[in-house]
C-alpha cells in the first residue's frame, strides 16, 4: 500500500540519523522546522500517487496489477519513459523540485549494471538488487542519491588524491560486507530520506577500483553524518514559495560505514561502474527536462498574473507578448527533447529501457544554460518592483500599510496585496537564494554543461553521417570499412527503426 | 503504380506551361538543363517511394493495401506524422530540399478546411477534395503550393490594395466555375510540377472575401505563365552538391484562369480560409523540420570530413568537439520538437491528425534563425578556405596542377582532391547562391518568426499556467470562471492525455 | 573639505527621516544594523575621492582649482565622461553598487534640462539649480535620486489613473512654493541620503502637466516616509561581501510635502521634463556600464581563485578558459561601449556634455541581459558546489568541523576554509537573494530593455544610413528632400568630426 | 604625390604577375574584367584619400607635412588608431571590403617587431624596414599580405609536415639574399597588389626557425605564381553591388623566390615572428572592427529602403523596429570595442602604438559570430522575395514586363523597380557567394574565433582580478608574490592610466 505524504512524514520517526544543520544538531527530522519544506517536497510525490487521477501518470504497471509508484518503477517501454516525463513535470510545477525522482533514475542505473557485472563477471548483483528493490517498492521508500563525490583536485583521478576520502571507497572488504569511508558533497534530500543509494561519479580506471563501488545505507547507518542547509526558505514571510515546498542538500560523511554483501551491488567492476554512472546520467538528464519544465510552468503563469496585475495586454503590447514566447520557446523547446527520447528509448541486456542518449543530453544542455534566460525573462516580465517592495511585515504597519497599499496596486481592479503576492512569489522563485538553487542545480545537477556535451559527442552517429556525405560524393566505401552508409529506412538520429506511434486522442 | 523519377520526368512532357526563366522561354520543361536540378531533387521523393527498403517511411497505409505515397497522404495516426516527419528528413538529406512535402501539407489543410466549411455552410468541398485527392494519388501527381500572395503594402489587407492583383482572388463567379486573378509570389517547384493548389496565405475579414479562395489549376491552364529561376546552380563545376540537386522558385500570374466548380475547394468563406491557412502553417512548419534536420545531416557529415582532412582530432582539439556538439545541438534540439509535435498530435473533426502546433511552431522558429548558426558553425569547423579555394577549373590547368595540389592538401593520407571536394560541397551548401537560398527559405519559408511567434502565443495553455499559480496561493477560481485549473493526469503541455507510447526496440 | 565615510556617517546624524524597515521604524539611521552594509558602500565613494591616489578619477577639475568630487560633477568634457566612466567601475569592484552616481547622473540631467526650460520659457530654473549644486558640492551631499513612480496601470498615463498618486505630482502651487504628492517606487540609499532630487519617470503630454515636476526635498521634510528594506545582507556570516557592503532600496511617499520655489526645478514644463528624462537616462545608462563593469571584475576574480582552488589549469582544461573568455567577452563588451560613448560625447546648450545615446543605450541594454549569462558563466566556473555547502556555522562545529575540512578542500596546497570563502563570496555575489537584486536592478534600473531599445531607434542616424544606399544606387536625392548624403568625413556613427585621441601613454 | 584609382588602375601595368583565374592566364591585370570589380573597390581607397573632405581620416600626418596615406600610416597616437578605424568604415561602407587596410596592418607589425629583432640580436631589420616603407609611402603602393600558409596537416607544426612547402620557409640563404618556397593559401587581392610582404603565421619553436621569415617581394617576381578567383562577380546583372566592388583572393606559390636582403625583415628570429604575428594580428583585427562596421551600415541602410518600400512602418510594427536595434547593437557593440581599443592603445619600443589587445580581439570576436545574425536580421527585415525574384533579365521580358512590374511593387508610391533594387543588392550583399565571401572572412580573417579567445586570455589582467578579491576578503599577498594589487587610479582593464580626451564638439 502506497503511502501517503502524511504516512511518508511519519515514517521518518523509525530513523535516527545524525544529521547538522548550520552547526547545529537536528533532534527530529520529522519535527525540524528547518527541514518541514523539503519533507512537504518531496511528500507531494506520496500524495499524487494516491490521487486516482494522476495514477495514469503516477503509477506504473506491475505484473501483479497492483501497479508500482512511478518513482520506484524500471521502465519497460517507451510508454514509461513518457509517463515518468510528464510525472515529474506534474510534480516539479507544484512543489518546484520534487527530488524522489532520483530515486528512480538510480535503481533504473543499478538494474541495467548490476546484470551487465553479472554477464560478464558471474556475480550475483542483479539477484540482490531485485530482492532490494522489490522491498524499496513494498515499503514505498525514500532514497538520496549519494554520487557525487567531494573529488578534492579536479586536476587528478580518485587513486590521486593526496586524501583518498575526497571521494567514497572500499576501505576494507570483509566476509560478510564491505567498508566505505569518503565524502558525498551534494546528496539532495539527505536528511530526510531512508536510505542512501551510494553510487560512483566518475568513470573509473583499474587503479580506481577501490571507488568504483555502489552499495545501500540507511540514513542512520553507523558512521553517517549529514551536514545539511536547510530546506527552502523555512519561516520566511517573503518567501511565498519556498516557505512551503524546498529542497535540502546535504555533505554525507561516510566514516568507516559497513555495508553487508546484499546490499552491494558493485565492489571494483571499473567497467560496470561506467555503465552505471552512465545509465544514471541517461535517466537522471531525462528526469532534469520533466523536473525544469515544470519550474517553467510556474514562472509562464507568474508571468502572466504579473503582467495582468500591471495592466499590460500581450496583444498590444508587443514586447510582453515576445517574452512571454521566448519564454514558452525555451521551457517546451528543451521539453521536447525529453519527449524525443522517450520515444526513442533504447532497451537493453538487462530487458529495461532508457532515454535515447543523445536527446536526452540535449535537452538537459539547453535547460542548463537556458535557466538564467527563464530567470531573465521573468524579471522583464515581472518589472523591477520584485526586488525593491518593502518586505512581507510591512504590510502590517499602521504607519504606512494604508497609503502603500493605495499606491503600490496595478490595475484598479486587482487589489495591491494581491499583487504584491505574485510579485513576491517571482522574487521568491527566481532572486533569492532559492532562486539561485533553482539556476545552479539546473547547470550542475547531472553533471555540468562539459559533461552533457561530452556524452553528446560520444553518442552521436558522425561516421554514419560522413557516409551520407561520401554516398553523395560517389566515394566507395573506404578500405577499413570504417564508413558504412546507414541502413535505409530507419530513424535519421538514432539508426533504430522508427517506432509507431498511436494516435493521441485514441 | 507509383512513378520513378524517371517516369515523373517524362510524365512533365504531357503539359506545357508557359515558363520563362531568366527572361528567355523554357521550351520542354523536362530537358531544359537550367531546370535539370530541380527536377531531380523532387525525383528523389519518387525513387524512394519504390525502393522498399525505405516504404515504412516513404507509403503511407490505405484501405486497400496498396499504400499512398507519404507525400500524398492524409495523417490518421501520430504515427503517420512521426513517419512523414522522418521520410522528409531522409528525403532531404539527400536532395537538400525534397520540395513535394508541400503537397502533403497542402492536402492535408485542404481535407480539413472542407469539411470545415461543409460543416458550416452545407456546402460540398470536401468530396470535390476527396475526389480531387483519388486522382492526385492514384496518378503520383507533383502539386505546386500557390500561396504566398505578392502581397503589395504590407501596412494595407488585400481589399486595400490599390491594385487587388498582389493578391491572388476571384475575378468572376460563372456558373460553371471560377475566375481567378493575381499573382503568388513564391511558389517552389512552380515549373516542374503537374498541377497548383491556389491556397489564401492570410487570415481574411469579410470584405476582403473574393481573396478567400482555394482550388487546384493545371500548370499549363489558360492564363498561367510562371517566371521562374533557374534550379540550383545547373552546370557550375564547383557546385559539388547543387549542380545536381536544386529548387527552382516562380512567381506565378494567374491572369484571368478559369477553375471549373469540381476543382473549387474554397470560394469566399472566410473562417474556413482560416482554418485553412492555419492548419496547412501547421503541417508545413512540422515538414520544414523534417527537411532542415536532414539539411543539418549535411552540414555535419561534410564538417566530419573536412576536420579528418584537415588533421584535426576532435577528442583532442576541444573547440573542434564544441562546435560539433554545438551543431548537433541546434539540429537535433529542433527535431526533437518536430517528435513532441507528433507524439501530441490532434485529431480534428475531419478524422485526420495535424502536429501539436505548439511544438511544431517552436521546432520551425528554431530551425528559421538557428540555420545561420548552423551556417556559422560549418564555416568555423571547415576554415576559411573553403571560400579562397581556386575554383574547380583550376584543378585540371597545368601550369598549376601540381604544384597547388601538393600544397592544398591537409592530413598527408588524403589527397588534396579529395579535401577541395569537401571543401567545395561546404561551400556550396552554405556559402553559395544555393547557401543563400537555404537560409532564407528556412527564415520565411512557411511564415516569418513574427507569423510562428503569434500562433506560439495563440495556442498556448497560459491560462491554465496562471491557474496553477493561483491554486498554489490558495486563490479560489475568479467570478468569471475564467480560470480552471486543469484536468489532472493530463499533459503539461496540450492538456490531452498523455499517449502511450511502444517501445522502440519492439 | 570632502567628507571621509567616516564623515558621511556621522553626518546622517543631522537629519531625522522616517523610515521603516520590514515594518518598524528606524531609530538612528547611521547606528542601524540592517543599513550599515549600504552606508558602507556608499561611503567607499567618500574615502576614495579622498585617497590621492584615485584623485584623477574620483576628482573633478573646478574653476578655483579645488576640485569637485566626480559624483556631484558636471561634466565638461569627453574626458570627464571617460573618468567617470572609470570611477564609477573603480568604486563598484570595490563596493558592488557606489549608489552614489546616481546623484552625478540627476544632476546633470538638471543642468541641461534647466537651460533648456529657461530659453523656452524664461523661467530661472537654471540660476536655482546652479545655487542647489553649490551647495550640494560644497557640502559634499549624499542625493537619492526619486524617479520611478509606482505608476499605477501601465496601460494608462499619469493622468488617466484612478489613483494619482502613483505618480507624484503637484498638489497646490502656491506663493512660496508648491506642494507635491505621490509614490516614488524604487529609490536606491533611500533611506541613507541627505536630500532627494525628484524628476519625473517618463515623457508627458500637456494633460500630464501636473507631472512634470523636479525639485529637492531635505530626506526628513515633512510628508515623506522611506519604506525601506535592509541593505546587503546584515549580520549573516554566509555573507561575504553582502554582509559588508550593500544596498538598500525604498518605496519613498511623498504626502503633502511642501517644496520652496528655490528648490524646484521644473514645475509643469512638459517638454523639459522630456529633456530631463532623456538626460538622466543618458548620463545614468553610461553610469551603469562602469558600475557593472565593477561587478564583472569581482566575478572574474572570485572565478579565479575557484578555478585555482579546484585544481584546474585553464591551459590544460579548454572549456574552463572559453568560460573565461566568455566573461571577460561579456564585461569589456559592454564596457567598450561606455568608452565610445565618452569619446562621442555631446555638447548642449547649456555647455555641459553627455554621452553619445547610441552607444551609451547599447552598452546598457547589453548589460541588462548578460547580466544572467554573467552568473551564469561564474556558476559554471565554480561549480555546484556554491549552493551545497554546509552554511558557515557549520565550520566551528566540532562534531563535524575536522571531517568535512579534510574532505571540502580542492588543490592540496590550498585549504579547505580557503575554498569555501571564496565559494561562499560567488553564492553571496550571485545566488542570494543579493545576487538576484544584482540582476534585477541591471536589467531594470535605468529603464528596462525595451526603453533602451526605443532610444536607440530614436537616435540612430538611420536615414543617414538609407541616403548612402541611395548613393550607391546612383538615385538622386528624393523630391522631398529628406534624404540628403552625411557630410564626409565626420564619425560613420554619429555624424560628428571625429575627435582627436592624445596617445594613452603620453 | 598620391595615386587616384584610375592612376592605381594604370600602375597595375608595370608589372607582368603570372596570375590564372579558373585555370585560364590572365593576360592584363589591369584589364581583365573578372578583376574589375577587384581593382575598383582598391581603387576608393586611393580615390577618398584625394577627397580633400575626407582628409582628416584618410591622410596622417607626417613630418614633412605632406601627410601620408592612412593605409599605409605608422601609428603614432590613440588619434591614429581612431582615424584608421574610421576610416576603414568609411572606405567599407562604400565598397564593402576596402582590402588595402591590410597594408596598413603589416606596415606596422613589422615596424615593431623589426625593432624587436635589432635590440635582440644586433641586426639592422629596422633599417631596411623604415627604407622600404619610405618607398612605399612615396610610390602610394598597394601591398599584398601573405601571410596564412596552405597549412597541410592541422595537427603537426610547420618543421613536422610531410610537404615544407605547406608552409612559405627560407629554402636557401645566400650572401645577397635568400631564396624563399612554399605556399599562402588565403591572400585577398593577391592579383592586383604591387608588391606581396610575406609574413609567417604562427607561433614557431626554434625547430621552426626555417618558417620564421618576412619579407617583401614584387608581384611579378620570377618563382611566383598567383591562382585567384574572380573579384566579386563581375559581369552578373542581378550583382547590384558585386559587379561594381569585389575582391579577389587568391593562392600564391612561391617556387624558390629570390629575395635580396634589403628586402627582408626577419630570416629565422622565432621570437621576434612571434612579436610580428601578434602585432600583425592585433592591428588587423582593429581594422577587420572597422571594415565590418562599414558593412554593417551598407546592411543598415538597405534595410531601411526594404522596409520603406513594403510599407511597413518601424513605429507601429514593433517586430520590425525591434530587428533594427538588434542590428544596430551589434553592429555599434562591436565597433565600440575598436574605439575602447584605440583610446587604449598601447605604445611600444619601436615608438609606434598599437591598439589595446583585449578590446581589438573581443571586437573582431564578436563581429565574426555576429556577422552571421546581421544576414539574418537582413533577411528577416527584407522578406523571402530576396531569392525568389525573377533574375534581372526578366525585367526586360516584353511576355512578363507589365504584369510582374503591376505586382511586384510593395507601398504604391515607390516603383517595383525601386524595390526589386534593393532586395537585389540585399540578396547580392548577404545570400549570394559574395554574401558568403564576407561571412567567411569576417570568421577567419584575421584569425579563427579560438585564435581571438587564445589572445584575450593571454592579454588579460586575471591575477590582478584575483588580487581584488584577495583584498576585498583581506588576504594578505601569497608568499610567491604572485599577487600584487593593481595601482590605484588606472584603467580597471589595461592598468593604464587612463587617458584623457579633448571633447568631441570642440
Amino acid at each position: 500500500m502506497f503511502m501517503s505524504a502524511a504516512d511518508y512524514r511519519e515514517s521518518l520517526r523509525r530513523y535516527s540519523p545524525r544529521v547538522f544543520i548550520d552547526g547545529h544538531a537536528v533532534e527530529s527530522v520529522a519535527d525540524d522546522p528547518r527541514l518541514a519544506p523539503g519533507i512537504a517536497a518531496l511528500g507531494v510525490s506520496y500524495d499524487f500517487a494516491k490521487n486516482p487521477a494522476h495514477a495514469p501518470l503516477m503509477i506504473a504497471q506491475s505484473n501483479d496489477g497492483a501497479g508500482v509508484p512511478r518513482m520506484l518503477a524500471i521502465d519497460a517501454s517507451s510508454t514509461d519513459l513518457l509517463y515518468k516525463l510528464e510525472a515529474v513535470r506534474l510534480l516539479c510545477r507544484r512543489c518546484g523540485c520534487a527530488q524522489r525522482y532520483l530515486s528512480h533514475d538510480a535503481l533504473n542505473a543499478c538494474f541495467e549494471a548490476t546484470q551487465a557485472a553479472d554477464a560478464a563477471h558471474g556475480t550475483d548483483y542483479h539477484q540482490r538488487l531485485l530482492a532490494y528493490l522489490q522491498r524499496v517498492q513494498k515499503e514505498d521508500l525514500a532514497l538520496g542519491i549519494a554520487m557525487t563525490d567531494a573529488k578534492g583536485d579536479r586536476s587528478k583521478r580518485p587513486s590521486e588524491q593526496q586524501n583518498p576520502d575526497v571521494y567514497v571507497h572500499i576501505a576494507e572488504r570483509r566476509n560478510d560486507g564491505i567498508v566505505i569511508r569518503g565524502a558525498k558533497a551534494i546528496v539532495t534530500a539527505a536528511p530526510y530520506v531512508h536510505e542512501f543509494l551510494v553510487m560512483p561519479c566518475r568513470r573509473m580506471r583499474p587503479e580506481d577500483s577501490a571507488f568504483a563501488v555502489c552499495c545501500a545505507v540507511p540514513v542512520d547507518a553507523a558512521g553517517v553524518t549529514v551536514a545539511a542547509r536547510p530546506a527552502g526558505r523555512p519561516g520566511e514571510a517573503a518567501a511565498k514559495f519556498s516557505a512551503r515546498y524546498g529542497q535540502s542538500t546535504g555533505v554525507v560523511l561516510f566514516e568507516d560505514v559497513f555495508v553487508p554483501w546484499e546490499r552491494v551491488f558493485l565492489a571494483g567492476e571499473c567497467e560496470e561502474a561506467a555503465v552505471l554512472t552512465t545509465s544514471y546520467a541517461t535517466h537522471h538528464r531525462h528526469s532534469c527536462i520533466g523536473a525544469r519544465a515544470g519550474f517553467g510552468d510556474l514562472l509562464i503563469g507568474a508571468a502572466a498574473l504579473m503582467i495582468e496585475a500591471n495592466g499590460l495586454d500581450p496583444e498590444r503590447h508587443a514586447h510582453v507578448r515576445d517574452a512571454m514566447v521566448e519564454l514558452i520557446k525555451i521551457v517546451e523547446g528543451f521539453f521536447a527533447c525529453g519527449v524525443a527520447a522517450s520515444v526513442y528509448g533504447r532497451t537493453n541486456a538487462a530487458g529495461s529501457i532508457a532515454p535515447d542518449a543523445v536527446f536526452a543530453n540535449i535537452g538537459k544542455l539547453l535547460l542548463s544554460t537556458q535557466i538564467y534566460d527563464m530567470h531573465r525573462l521573468a524579471h522583464d516580465l515581472s518589472g523591477g518592483l520584485i526586488v525593491a517592495l518593502p518586505g512581507p511585515d510591512e504590510d502590517h504597519n499602521p504607519a504606512t500599510q494604508a497609503s502603500l497599499s493605495a499606491v503600490l496596486a496595478g490595475r484598479a481592479d486587482i487589489p495591491a496585496a494581491q499583487r504584491l503576492e505574485v510579485a513576491r512569489l517571482v522574487e521568491d522563485l527566481t532572486a533569492s537564494h532559492q532562486g539561485g538553487w533553482y539556476s545552479l542545480i539546473s547547470l550542475h545537477g547531472g553533471g555540468s554543461p562539459e559533461a552533457m556535451k561530452r556524452e553528446i559527442w560520444r553518442s552521436y552517429p558522425v561516421s554514419e553521417k560522413a557516409a551520407l556525405i561520401e554516398d553523395l560524393l560517389d566515394r566507395g566505401v573506404l578500405a577499413d570499412g570504417r564508413r558504412v552508409s546507414k541502413q535505409p529506412g530507419r530513424c535519421c538520429v538514432t539508426g533504430c527503426e522508427v517506432p509507431p506511434l498511436p494516435s493521441a486522442a485514441e
